[in-house]
């Protein structure tokens, strides 16, 4: 009676990517639909069940599944809804685990894109085995998942984890898309070291970069790292001064939860040392006495083009 | 063989205070002797095993304690151990809850003094009912104590939360006792505000207040509340101050764990009204828009001559 495997579901604001996963995280068949398309989340549920259906039909039958875990933007555990995510089509609260369990007649949960994510770090990734650690998703935004006592913490409404939007700058901060200013989202986010770049080129028109070739109003991230990685010294300064800001804020989150890591998720971190070593810096010389040497900085060990379903999957394994 | 009574014990600086607690969190009997007279940590065990065995003898037996409570400066919950606490005459490491078991025979558990005050708090206390809080210990530093589904956040290591050391200002903050610049507990502790006191009577040399009237440097928190009391204006201004710094942490604090409510504990909470007013109105603006109108901003529901043994007493009835 012990079924075998669970489905992983990653919402994205454009895709919607499916898995089915067995115990050790091994991906069996996937598949996506488009999210963006469908006005209506009925007529997508309807899309996105007929997928199910066919790979469980492909693979195995539906009582070998124990569950469907989903990662969905402003996911909320506790009542299973999407709540006013501002990157999807469908406004307000949607009750998106009730409506999908109805339609295919397996038991799913429901958390945000980072819980996602912790939870399959702990489950198939660099947190096997660990009791207390954070996630900090670096991409587009800056989200977390945080572990405490071997569970994710929620907290009373489900929400917890917002660490994205601590305050790093109280005085001239930059303006965030969550409508306040100085959130850690706004420097150390994929759109931060775009934004940082700009400040950049524009603050030392003396420091020479190639940077200076690119359009200021198009640089992305990705422009800075290859920069960065032919040895532009002003790239290279750029991901000091994201990993500095990142860094003092793991060295307050230290003192809040006291975790044995913390582990980079997402497409900043593929920038490595680049980001890393300042970070490990930051953080070291800004915690606490009690704490210094003891917090691993690690790097998330699933493979990114499967990360978000198999973390989204693993808390399939978790339904009631 | 439900046993019906603990003992909380509260290792201050100066004394120590122990009662027998019963499960609705009456002390039926209480005791102190002084700290710091002991040189010799085993010398001060003998005389605290004494006064445990005396008011033992004169309430019950033995065999109807569940469970001894510490809550100790530096108090570590996993090792049992008192670990270099800056306050206490015995240096490096003690191992105080299996000296003080193997002298008395009664188990011992033992943590800081915050954590046991939020352990209070959930078993008799404001929190009764609740599974995510925080406690916040306002005193001659700032301490926290923080509660997570249900369970005290101890972190990997048994050191966590540390709130009163995240830090408030990065650029000319004041100096703290950690060694570090800009921590919470500058600000918002007792020490914080007569410092802030300070500032003030030199910053503002044309605006009249009655703390004119005190040698600068012997000025407490408990004049600056008393002149508060009266209606000047300085003082009252000082305790704003006090409260938007300490609101400013509480938004942080929420994006992290999400708590139903806030508890202030310690010397500070007194001050009341003075100081709930500017942190309410600073951490609600403050807030992410998902948490804003949500969280509780409390008051210790602890009688305070009794809170550290009620707080240390009911870790009593968690020993294995």
């Amino acid at each position: 009676m012990d079924k075998p495997y669970v489905i992983g579901i990653d919402v994205g604001g454009t895709n919607t990517v499916i898995g089915i996963v067995d115990k050790r995280g091994q991906i069996l068949r996937s598949g996506s639909i488009k999210t963006a398309v469908h006005a209506e989340v009925n007529d997508y549920l309807d899309d996105l069940s007929k997928l199910i259906n066919e790979i469980v039909a492909e693979t195995t039958t539906k009582d070998q599944i124990k569950g469907i875990g989903v990662g969905a933007p402003n996911g909320n555990y506790f009542s299973g809804s999407i709540e006013f995510a501002p990157n999807l089509r469908w406004k307000g609260i949607i009750p998106f685990a009730r409506l999908l369990e109805e339609k295919v007649g397996i038991p799913v949960a429901l958390t945000n894109d980072a819980n996602a994510a912790a939870i399959g770090e702990m489950t198939y990734g660099a947190a096997r085995g660990m009791k207390d650690f954070i996630v900090i998703t670096l991409g587009t935004g800056v989200g977390s998942g945080i572990v405490v006592n071997g569970q994710l913490v929620y907290g009373h409404d489900g929400f917890a984890g917002e660490l994205g939007h601590v305050i790093m700058r109280r005085n001239n901060g930059r303006l965030c898309g969550c409508g306040r200013t100085g959130c850690l989202e706004t420097y150390a986010s994929a759109t931060g070291v775009a934004r940082t770049a700009r400040e950049y080129l524009e603050l030392r028109p003396d420091m020479p970069s190639q940077l200076r070739s690119i359009p200021a109003e198009t640089i992305t991230s990705k422009d800075v790292f290859d920069a960065a990685m032919t040895g532009d010294e002003m790239a290279k300064e750029i991901f000091r001064f994201t990993g500095k800001i990142l860094g003092e804020a793991f060295a307050d989150f230290v003192a809040f939860s006291s975790p044995e890591a913390i582990i980079l998720f997402g497409g900043l971190a593929k920038a490595g040392d680049l980001i890393m070593k300042p970070v490990q810096e930051t953080m070291e010389s800004n915690l606490l006495a009690i704490f210094k040497n003891k917090v691993k900085l690690l790097f998330s060990e699933l493979k990114e083009s499967d990360a978000a379903v198999l973390g989204a999957s693993a808390l399939g394994w978790e339904v009631k």
